[in-house]
């Protein structure tokens, strides 16, 4: 390791902003250093609390992040926000609400945001949003928010790198049937009823209960359900408090190792997927792989010839 | 290509039974005859109508897929089935399944049924279907039915094979939730609501049709649903009409290419996956993958490192 890299780790597990934002950085470009930087910084992960916030759009799940945010930052705790776009490209939206967000939290160092959006057409954003998790952890941020907009199997990805998956749900038609169709109660820990002033709620939060009543339980934990107005600021501590109740729940079952154990494994076929298909981005563009299953769906070239033309290129 | 595997393809163009068999194992053995042999057949498929069924566990799939064969058999149209179960191992319920299955249906060469189970850690059942519904469309069968059991991701990769999905549904608790827990709402093209001579199946398939009222049409199509009882016979007529109507709906969409590009699209990025993870799963063991997640969980170990050793090895 240079002197360099040590002096950049150092300065990051004392929480140096810049120091965390310039890795940040080299892990979305994917330079070489990042990849030493990460190896120099696992010794120091493993303590921080990582939630996943996941929910159909407009359900608040921003609010709600912040709101936690708050709420971990009056109890003197730090906090590291990592915000997950998989379905919009690496500009405008997710870019100018990162820096509207930072603006709520201007001056403040013990919390860091910052988004991230999608990588094209290979993926690879859930690997990012991993490497970057374990560099707030590092960071010796005490919680680690990963807010992801739930709608498909990519997200599902990146809320799988939390320890506690939180679903965000909000009483009334589209949002309800958006949010039983992306396999969301699947992996839920606790979930959250947002925006529950509204009209319909408690006959919302009533079949919520009625369906989670059937579902057997994991380990020993039934998912609960929390009441919030995320704009109000209402119910945080008791998400807060789930949220604990949760980590506690699991950090003394006797399958702990069990489960960390299984938790890396999915971690490690995910790098070994990403760095593979890292490989793949460097020979062959976009255009050329859609013209590529043009051909294919012609019948003018087979899919095997056309997957090893592929991998003749690496 | 030599003339054996010249012969090889001509037979099972020609529909012979045992030269298909000896194909299917040749795919899921991964030889080094299945590609080419493939690659042979590539240019004769694209004609069969491949339809994918899935469901949680005990809502009678099987049932419904031998009544939909037997339907199309009386039409005088040749019957592929593939039966796909991802959490079994390759040993005792598949196989067992696959032999009373193949009773049922002796002595008829219009139909060919396979099982296909879990390929290790590192996955391929997918592909390994997928290849298999190839084969099958090269060898003339007028409709392949894949049948899959819906309980995660792996499953929803399966039934993307197909050009129409079919979720079954029953009514009454356990199955009722279980089949919104799998994500399953946003994959169906068709839904069966099956025993639906149980008590309680109007208000099912009513709570049914109050959620798919909001959901939005996809290029014109709104999912329909079909009320059968598969151990009667009961809507088999009714399903094969809508699947006729799916496919009449989608055969003359106007943006039809874009949709068979797409599909292509997936098809190369997931062949791909699987050669690249074959490669891998050459050079390590799954005892040597637990092994090296366990010292990472540890922290003994960073998790590129652990990585870097894979891809090191090959």
């Amino acid at each position: 390791m240079t002197t360099t890299l040590e002096n950049w780790a150092a300065q990051i597990r004392a929480g140096d902003v810049r120091a965390i934002a310039r890795a940040v950085s080299a892990i979305e470009n994917q330079t070489s250093d990042a990849e030493a930087l990460l190896k120099a910084l696992f010794p120091y992960t493993g303590r921080a609390c990582r939630v996943g916030i996941t929910g159909a759009p407009g359900t608040g799940k921003s609010t709600l992040v912040d709101r936690l945010a708050d709420h971990y930052r009056a109890e003197k705790k730090s906090v590291g926000i990592i915000a997950v776009d998989p379905s919009s490209p690496f500009t405008g939206g997710a870019i100018l609400g990162d820096r509207i967000r930072m603006q709520g939290h201007a001056g403040d160092e013990g919390i860091f945001i910052r988004s991230m959006a999608t990588r094209g057409y290979l993926g690879g954003l859930a690997q990012a949003a991993g490497d970057t998790a374990l560099l707030l952890d590092a960071a010796g941020k005490d919680t680690i928010l990963v807010e992801t907009v739930g709608v498909g199997q990519g997200e599902i990805e990146i809320v799988r790198l939390a320890d506690c998956t939180i679903v965000v749900l909000v009483p009334g038609m589209g949002d309800d049937v958006q949010s039983l169709k992306a396999g969301l109660m699947e992996i839920a820990d606790i979930f959250v009823v947002n925006k529950c002033d509204r009209e319909g709620a408690g006959q919302f939060e009533q079949r919520l209960r009625a369906i989670l009543q059937i579902v057997p339980e994991c380990d020993g934990w039934k998912p609960p359900v929390v009441r919030t107005v995320a704009t109000e600021g209402q119910g945080i501590d008791e998400l807060a408090h789930q949220i604990a109740a949760f980590r506690q729940h699991f950090a003394s079952a006797p399958n702990r190792s069990a489960r960390e154990i299984a938790y890396w494994k999915e971690w490690l076929l995910r790098l070994l997927h990403a760095r593979l298909i890292e490989r793949v981005a460097t020979h062959i563009s976009e255009s050329d792989f859609d013209a590529l299953a043009s051909e294919v769906a012609t019948r003018k070239k087979d899919p095997y010839a056309a997957v090893n033309e592929i991998l003749y290129r690496l």
